[in-house]
């Protein structure tokens, strides 16, 4: 557990040798982490950081280590290992959903669903959600909007961006008379669109709730119109459950189920908490698409994917899930930490919406309640006095306003007392420099005295953009109170 | 180590769960392992394989546990493991090649790798070779006609075949006056035909040696001299070294490093071997690529890319590759093997070519020497008795006539001997009845008693198409003599 560098020679030598477009969590001062266990990490000094951010962390160790000592090798071998692993995680689908590929990330499965859909019917155009992300492959940055505005990309013209069903501040909000219609018949226009211009719908995918893309989650039958007018112009629905499956969601193993059974997606993809940090993913999708894929005359061959020791990885995950019925804990502890987030949303100002199910939460950050205006800036300096305190937050969403709480499965009711009561104070002091400043975005020489990363004075310039497209928007829905209706009730478990 | 399932019901269960586009090697009576120890394979009645063809396997489990124990988590947090190891790698390369990025497969590696290319001087076009594979994600079958000519999918536009190097079957063979600067001209008439219709060349993609496509090695001087052309044309040189990197060719550590101290690519991807099945990857690229790639604004994450875990078995192999002296051994086992391999070319009329370097090794099988007929059906014939004998290699090239050899690295010579003993006793069996038969295609009935699979008959009315085709290419080089020079001699290490 001793240091091999001290903390400095890490940055100098990550430096030198690791791609400068590799990022740390809180550039200005990055944790360098020691050691881990459950919810908890400690750095090089033995400080303890409370982790909000890093999905399942469960004990697989031993089921690794039997299985390495055993044999690691291909699934061009047969194995039980794979079929085993492939018949739990299948049990726990609607049963259509029976066939599995696995891969060694959620970037893998997902250009893996893509193919898949590609195949299918022979169709070639993808429908993405806006801000959506689904991976750092090639193929993945074409239909991630949260990645391909932010770089020199262009969109490519097989893809189509959907408004994201974000009710909080998208284009149909809580006060509209069916926002799940709205926005699903956007949908159904970009296909109509299609269909002029001589193109095919290969698929339609988005997360069953978005998280880069600011924790949302779709209003109630969102999903079932989307599928049915996607189905209708022959393509498939890719449910995206990489960051949002596993159980987190509680009540449901996988997110997409929420949404009622009357939703069934075509094809799943799935990754990281699935093998608690062990690069482990897979596709599941239908007989009858896999089939189609087979019938390419295309072998799919994926050195790592499904090993035998990836798989007892993989099937120790399901066996902690269940037996530390850590469904059952996500429920009691996300409604609990729900509940203590509601009393802070009625307290401070600054928490415009919370929103979530389960342990995947998201507290939406504004400077005005009625503009809705993304307080950024405050956001980032929230981040890092979190962290000041122990605390790991991150912060996502377009604007990057949105503190996203994913925590590892394990986080208890005590974790997340600890969280909201240092939230609590770090809100109560902004608001108070914040009002004694004539609601100016906060100084760095005045609150913060972490030095806020450079890429918040980046986005700052367009917050007036922003604001008049947000105005635009509203005037178009007419103005909504404040007294909106909250997702995360409707959905809680 | 007992079974969970009969191998039957693994089957059925495999039937039923996995893709169908996943196929298991020796279709028609695939193999059970249950365990494995250095080169030896165990089925699950116990019968050893000896494996010829599932590259490094070492002892690495101490060093996955331990760091298991302790932390696993993404790179966004300092860890010393990623450091060290980037600084372990990086001394294995020339100095240019100093920054890395970690993935968790080859495929992973090298679609970073195009997105690095291309992001260098916003150049879109890739050259490729003939028959190359760079792996199983959309942007990769992109580039690899082993892949797109046997699936429906069509050559893009941007992607550009170049002739494979191959000095044996190829355009240019062992008896043309310099085959190096005719194999490179090819890519500069392709560069200047791009130019001509306004496309820019971002990459020329290579294997240092062609795996899949035949256990190919180019000709000393090609890699050089395309590499200019390439640069001349704002391109950059990827060395995939996914399958051939990790000390397998013996005296060098790298592949391409035999080609001599004056040929340095830009970005060298590795894979496979790097985490003995741990998945495990990385790009390693120039300072001056890593900055323009970081220039264009969008971060890289890979969540599993990097971890400490990874980083900690990556670690571990380089140590065994160094104490165990495994380089050291791909000199003295592969130099031996291929001395036996000559020996039996002499004396079998089936063997048409033997080429390779250390632990790197084909066989090509001919039917006939002077036109060099690829032996296909008798390649898979041989390959299914080897396996009754317990020796599991495979064929592949894109007539499937190459026996494949690139054993773990702990392969010794009473491996090499055992498998050459049997491939003689093999061979003498086959050519008898094929004289008797009039060299007619063996068939099932009279030598082989396991089923051949579909594949090879699909493949067979092809045959003479294919040599008509290299009847033409031959009449434009000249008829050569069958003394050719075995460029396995001239690179022997």
């Amino acid at each position: 557990m001793c240091e091999l560098y001290c903390k400095q020679d890490t940055l100098a030598l990550r430096g030198k040798h690791i791609g400068p477009s590799c990022k740390v969590f809180f550039a200005a001062d990055p944790i360098k982490i020691m050691r881990a266990q459950g919810q908890y990490m400690f750095d090089e000094k033995g400080e303890r950081y409370l982790d909000c951010i890093n999905n399942v962390a469960h004990e697989v160790v031993k089921a690794a280590t039997k299985q390495m000592e055993l044999l690691n090798t291909n699934s061009r071998f047969l194995h039980d290992n794979i079929v085993e692993y492939a018949k739990r995680l299948t049990a726990t689908l609607p049963q259509p959903l029976s066939v599995c590929y696995f891969t060694n990330s959620g970037s893998e499965a997902n250009d893996l669903a893509l193919r898949l859909a590609r195949q299918f019917r022979g169709h070639q155009d993808v429908i993405t959600l806006d801000h959506a992300y689904h991976g750092h492959l090639s193929s993945l940055i074409e239909i991630s909007p949260y990645k391909f505005r932010k770089g020199k990309d262009v969109k490519k013209e097989f893809v189509h961006v959907a408004p994201s069903p974000d009710t909080y501040r998208g284009k149909y909000r809580e006060d509209h008379e069916d926002a799940a219609t709205a926005y699903a018949d956007e949908v159904k226009k970009i296909i109509e669109d299609a269909h002029r211009s001589g193109r095919k719908i290969a698929a339609f995918i988005a997360e069953s709730m978005q998280s880069c893309g600011g924790q949302i989650i779709p209003p109630a039958g969102y999903f079932q119109k989307v599928a049915e007018h996607v189905h209708n112009a022959g393509g498939v629905f890719i449910a995206d459950e990489v960051q949002v499956g596993f159980g987190r969601v509680g009540k449901h193993f996988w997110s997409f189920q929420m949404y009622g059974e009357d939703f069934i997606p075509d094809i799943v993809t799935m990754g990281k908490p699935m093998g608690n940090g062990h690069p482990l993913s897979c596709v599941v999708t239908t007989k009858e698409i896999a089939e189609a894929f087979s019938s390419s005359g295309m072998e799919y061959f994926n050195t790592y994917g499904g090993n035998p020791v990836s798989c007892a990885v993989g099937l120790a995950v399901l066996d902690v899930i269940e037996n530390e019925n850590l469904q059952g804990n996500a429920v009691r502890v996300g409604n609990y930490l729900t509940e203590l987030l509601d009393e802070q949303k009625a307290k401070h100002p600054l928490i415009g919406d919370i929103r979530g199910v389960g342990l995947f939460i998201g507290i939406d950050l504004v400077k005005d309640h009625e503009k809705r205006t993304p307080a950024t800036a405050e956001a980032q300096h929230i981040i890092y006095k979190m962290k000041e305190k122990g605390v790991l937050l991150s912060a996502d969403g377009p604007h990057r306003n949105v503190l996203k709480i994913k925590p590892p499965m394990c986080f208890t009711e005590e974790d997340a007392k600890f969280m909201v009561d240092h939230l609590d104070g770090i809100l109560t002091a902004l608001e108070e420099v914040m009002g004694t400043k004539n609601d100016s975005v906060i100084s760095e020489n005045t609150v913060c005295r972490t030095k806020v990363p450079k890429e918040v004075h980046v986005e700052l310039p367009n917050h007036s953009a922003t604001e008049s497209r947000e105005n635009d928007s509203r005037k178009r829905n007419g103005v909504c109170s404040d007294q909106h209706a909250l997702l995360s009730k409707r959905l809680k478990t």
